[in-house]
């Protein structure tokens, strides 16, 4: 029996379908969207096969997860269970059944980043006390994503909490990179043209007002491909929270680890101490030989040879769990500091720099910004409201603007 | 007779002579570069390399006009004139002899980028009413640049204008990867192991407080390799200069255009549609969809396949000297005009995007924040001291912002 296969798309082509007015943000161009599906495909075939096969491997995971994506996809007439693709199989699932521990992971982590999201801007607005916008472009056929964003409150200055839950199709270059780092992706010898793959994450990033409170990040992702048949393939977790303070509290700094580390710590004794290494390396502005901030915990790649998939989703859900609470206490401390005209300078100076990491070395932005099609807005939403660059700007010595410097400079170990 | 080479480095390696407290801006280490030279030179030869042969090309060439480096380098006990290197020979030319038109290209542009930065900085003194601070770091053995700045001024937020002059050595990888564009860098096909070469430019950015005065960039350079016995060999210039206005206005987009156009024409009236063309081209903000700015010229490998040495410089010292008189023109019309608080947001956004373009597309930027010891402050002195990122920010229909929009994503032909 003939059934035609959904025409999904990792990256959405704005181009041809802006020439139909359509918006980015609420997806009015649902009813033109059977007559675009064939020429939607070859777009997207072309891209995803220039630009995974340039970027792919931690970045383009990254990105996945940082940043939401539209989708265009043709209804299939018929569904015919034996050539159901990846995303048919959950849309049919998530109708049929509820979400429960014995669902496939690919829900479970939907489920799980969709409630901490909620979760998370209701905490940042009870602090805050004004609401998050939010831009949702979820779509009854599946996938899509959710972009919440407070501007100018009465805490925050910027604060962007994203999910985005990604179907698409990897094309041969990308699984040959790909599986340098995951040796399972592929059975046997024989590599497929393509394989299809499912992405979920949340992403947040906090710019408070007061610059006595720190900036936070966090990003928690998953990645699963599927076998022809419709079974998982490969899988794997990555993620991990940094905290970027403007001036040093050494209350804050040890409380932000230590509620990493009892996170880590309940798993597996080993993951802190290298899942901070592994942060201190990433976020680190290689052209002004310092740290992003202090620190937290990063991690990716990490699947059945660190441990099994129960107890890494275990994992995560910990560490995201022991977000909110922790922040919210840190924030609660440090926004009604008094602080200076000079303090308030600093902080703009120290969000250059963020502006600096988050343009010229983290992955999963430049793969975003160099992906056509891709929503900027998602991606650029970890950009603050405002930031500074001063030339030659020194802090005088042993100020506590010096002081901060030299942690960056050599981080410590707080716990 | 024996003599000992120079130990001339492009890039300064900071780490290791961190250690010995060495300044940047005031080269405090000169008493200890004798005993450094060998580690010096071993350590350039590795990062220059690295760095050049992954970058090579325009890139780097941008960048070593754009920014200025710090040279380190052992004295010679004696000149030998048979082994002297293209620094040693500059250095001897000009203590001997005043620089005419006959002297080398090498010491006629120095001297003339170094005249024209005196020129605007006065220029825009005159303007501004307040000084700029000028960073030097000559060094009487040759090469060196100097940075001016002028921050939170009357007229000008921030206003950089730097020059820099650099003596290098090609390793092979990166003279093969020139020689695509430049045939004759190599007499014969045998490719030597390296190859000297002189770089002088002057690169200039002015961003005005006024949200209806434009910010402008500015860059003309001039490249060089020597052959082996001292004459020059390959040469090219390349430059332009770009507006970037937060508001039209058609009198300032025309007499910018018009003045370069007409320094274009009375040298080659192929150059201004050209160089317009490419200026468009480049300065774009791919993941926008949109220009940096209203453009003005761009062009690059400008050598005697185009015209010959001595035109060319005509032609480069024409543009230049075009640049402050219309500059400041257009910026005496709009420095005291009105502006709402709603105008200067607009300005805080619009200079989001040039941080955008400078740190996420522009080459010579990249190559220099992603090269070890490089001037970081040099570079960056193109970022405006306040910037700002709204989420889905839009402009309202048919508001002026939208027009400038509009422009940005079709150019217009100006003049």
């Amino acid at each position: 029996m003939a059934s035609r296969r959904l025409v999904f798309r990792l990256l959405a082509q704005h181009k041809p379908l802006g020439q139909l007015s359509c918006n980015q943000a609420t997806n009015r161009c649902r009813s033109s969207q059977r007559r675009l599906s064939s020429f939607a495909h070859t777009s997207a075939s072309q891209h995803s096969s220039t630009f995974l096969t340039k970027y792919f491997g931690w970045a383009a995971l990254s990105l996945l997860a940082a940043s939401p994506f539209l989708y265009k996809m043709a209804i299939p007439d018929k569904l015919n269970l034996d050539s159901l693709s990846l995303v048919e199989r959950d849309q049919q699932t998530k109708r049929e059944n509820a979400i429960t521990d014995a669902s496939p992971m690919r829900l479970r982590m939907e489920k799980f980043v969709k409630e901490k999201q909620k979760e998370i801007v209701q905490a940042l607005e009870a602090v805050d006390g004004s609401k998050f916008q939010v831009d949702e472009w979820q779509r009854k056929e599946g996938g899509g994503g959710i972009t919440c964003v407070l501007q100018d409150g009465n805490v925050f200055e910027k604060a962007g909490v994203g999910i985005s839950v990604v179907y698409g199709s990897l094309p041969k270059a990308g699984i040959m990179k790909m599986r340098a780092n995951h040796k399972n992706l592929v059975d046997g010898e024989k590599i497929p043209d393509s394989l299809e793959f499912f992405a979920a994450g949340l992403s947040l990033i906090v710019h408070p007002k007061n610059p006595m409170a720190p900036t936070v990040h966090l990003n928690y992702r998953y990645f699963e491909t599927a076998k022809p048949d419709g079974t998982s393939g490969a899988w794997w977790f990555g993620g991990g929270s940094d905290l970027t303070p403007n001036y040093i509290f050494g209350e804050d700094a040890v409380q932000f680890h230590k509620s990493l580390k009892d996170a880590c710590d309940r798993h597996n004794k080993g993951y802190y101490p290298r899942f901070k290494k592994w942060c201190d390396e990433y976020f680190y502005n290689k052209h002004r030989n310092e740290s992003r901030g202090i620190g937290g915990i990063f991690f990716d790649d990490l699947d059945e040879t660190v441990q099994d998939k129960e107890n890494l989703f275990a994992f995560i859900k910990d560490s995201l769990d022991s977000f909110a609470p922790t922040y919210t206490a840190i924030v609660n401390r440090r926004k009604d500091m008094p602080f200076t005209e000079e303090e308030k300078e600093w902080q703009q100076i120290r969000r250059g720099r963020y502006v600096e990491f988050n343009l010229v070395h983290d992955r999963g932005t430049s793969f975003g910004l160099n992906t056509p099609g891709a929503r900027v807005e998602s991606i650029l939403m970890s950009l603050p409201l405002t930031a500074g660059w001063k030339y030659m700007h020194e802090p005088k010595p042993d100020s506590r603007e010096a002081k901060l410097v030299e942690v960056l400079k050599h981080p410590k170990e707080w716990v």
